[in-house]
């Protein structure tokens, strides 16, 4: 089973997944890349192949259709985190270890193998996007739950193998070190003004206007004053809620043609990079907090964190944000 | 000029390079990485094109050799940071900016186009750690300088373009995230108990032995119990020194086959792969403090930072340090 791990230099955790581990000798670099399951005949995401997945934990229909689903979520095969695995600390202060508890789901977004997020319409992007906020709100009734992140890695380059298009989902028995990190400059920054620090960036960002990539009623889209990647992207919505769990379905409804048309752009003016993004939420313990707001960061992966952002934690972005923004925005 | 922006969420720098900024178009993925300096004709790196590079900052011979330079060190040609911009705060609240002063320096440590590190002999290790011994202790003087950091990147998935082996030197006038954080747990723990944290990781390291890699008099050479990637490997110093500038010609001169013995193991048992190295130091100020170690940490790029990990902050090790250890140690 995987386990926590501590960094004795930092105290952050760290998952050394085992049981998704590879042996040693599978990590050896090899001149290509693997064939992957390029082909739908030995996709594991695509329907017919339902065996080569664990048991569903969901299956969900659009409206309208006649296939037996269009959304699926299961178990990640190869789990970095479940929910058996025992809830209890080891080890020294040195060597402390903490159980692999909580768990790693993975959302098949759609029956077709190379339907891209990208290039759904609205009422796909928003179907996938109700899924996550129900396991959302399934995963964070787990007591042990701390923290659940939703995460796409689109193409290899932003760390995926498989080309159907899936996303996943991670619920954590400790909160991340970053997540804390912004977590806790959120609340203090309430203490200090008595407002949320997200809702007053999605206020600045707006005004100062050269970083905005699009407006809607509930929803702001921008590359960050301080992005840390070329092209980084946050929607941030304009209702406060501090958890994704919490957003309501108008508003999911609405998001689904912002990040489809954030994607599209991605797509048309980028050359179709690779990318990841995430949806951060506020600590499931405290999701009804007034000091933190959920939003979803898209990163195209377009430059490599090297061994500077590896030592110090420090990025090195080497475009402008106004740039960017203005590129996609105008371009 | 480059300069530095505060991330409000987590009041953490990133350095925005304007001078080695990319306009948003170039940026666009192309279907092929384009054709880089691959034969030296074309190499600003290979002898008779110095004058493709900036002015050298210093140029070292190896005993005994009768070529121009062995080692030549020159600023960046598109610097991340410089000694000549203003050193100065800008902005407010939200969108704070520092000046990006400090230094970038690009060390060529071979004259040889195609002579990696790993396939180098120990003198010639050992002649690029003493340049870098020398720079760190130069750029030290600077009083904006609070942390230098010295790094290699090897092949494009470590983030290099040029194939010409060189090393890094990025001095910075803040402290970076991670550097501060790692800095402060070593501090506080010196408080609590009077010892060195990393004087004693390496004391548990050795005594536990199944991470353990090679031992020589003065270097002990592991991968760390919670180790970030997979084959993450620490080169640490058996006798206390917080800065990597205070490590003595002799240390250096044993450092050297003992890094040239981890880069060649990587090109043997894991074909060749990309990778970073990194030396951590404290900083600068407190180059004499009893609470910290410094030391080197090598990262191939076997596997991809994703979602998670740029959402969370919290990585993902799909294998275990002490099977690795033990692959490469045995293998």
């Amino acid at each position: 089973m995987s386990e926590l791990r501590r960094d004795p230099t930092t105290l952050e955790w760290v998952i050394i997944a085992d049981e998704r581990a590879m042996r040693p000798h599978e990590l050896v670099r090899k001149e290509a890349d693997q064939p992957s399951a390029d082909f739908h005949d030995r996709c594991p995401f695509c329907p017919g192949h339902e065996h080569m997945t664990p048991p569903e934990v969901l299956t969900q229909s659009l409206p309208g259709s006649d296939r037996p689903w269009d959304i699926r979520v299961v178990p990640n095969r190869y789990p970095a985190l479940r929910p058996d695995a025992p809830f209890e600390e080891g080890g020294d202060d040195f060597f402390s270890r903490f159980g692999g508890t909580g768990a790693h789901e993975v959302v098949i977004d759609t029956p077709i193998h190379n339907r891209e997020m990208g290039r759904m319409d609205d009422r796909e992007v928003e179907g996938v996007l109700q899924v996550y906020r129900q396991r959302y709100n399934a995963l964070k009734t787990d007591p042990h739950v701390k923290l659940i992140i939703i995460f796409k890695n689109k193409g290899s380059v932003a760390g995926t193998s498989l080309p159907h298009p899936h996303s996943q989902i991670v619920a954590t028995p400790v909160e991340p070190p970053l997540a804390r990190r912004r977590y806790n400059v959120a609340r203090t920054y309430y203490a200090g003004c008595g407002r949320c620090l997200y809702c007053d960036i999605l206020e600045k960002e707006r005004s100062a206007g050269r970083r905005v990539l699009m407006e809607t009623e509930r929803f702001l889209a921008f590359h960050p004053f301080a992005s840390r990647w070329p092209f980084e992207t946050w929607i941030m919505p304009k209702q406060h809620r501090s958890s994704f769990g919490d957003a309501s379905p108008e508003e999911l409804e609405e998001l689904a043609p912002v990040l489809g048309s954030v994607l599209k752009d991605l797509q048309e003016k980028l050359g179709d990079p690779h990318y990841n993004f995430v949806i951060h939420s506020a600590p499931t313990k405290n999701s009804v907090k007034p000091y933190y707001q959920w939003h979803l960061q898209i990163v195209p992966r377009l430059t490599t964190a090297a061994g500077f952002e590896i030592g110090s934690g420090m990025h090195i972005n080497t475009a402008l944000p106004e740039e960017t923004a203005a590129f996609i925005r105008d371009g």
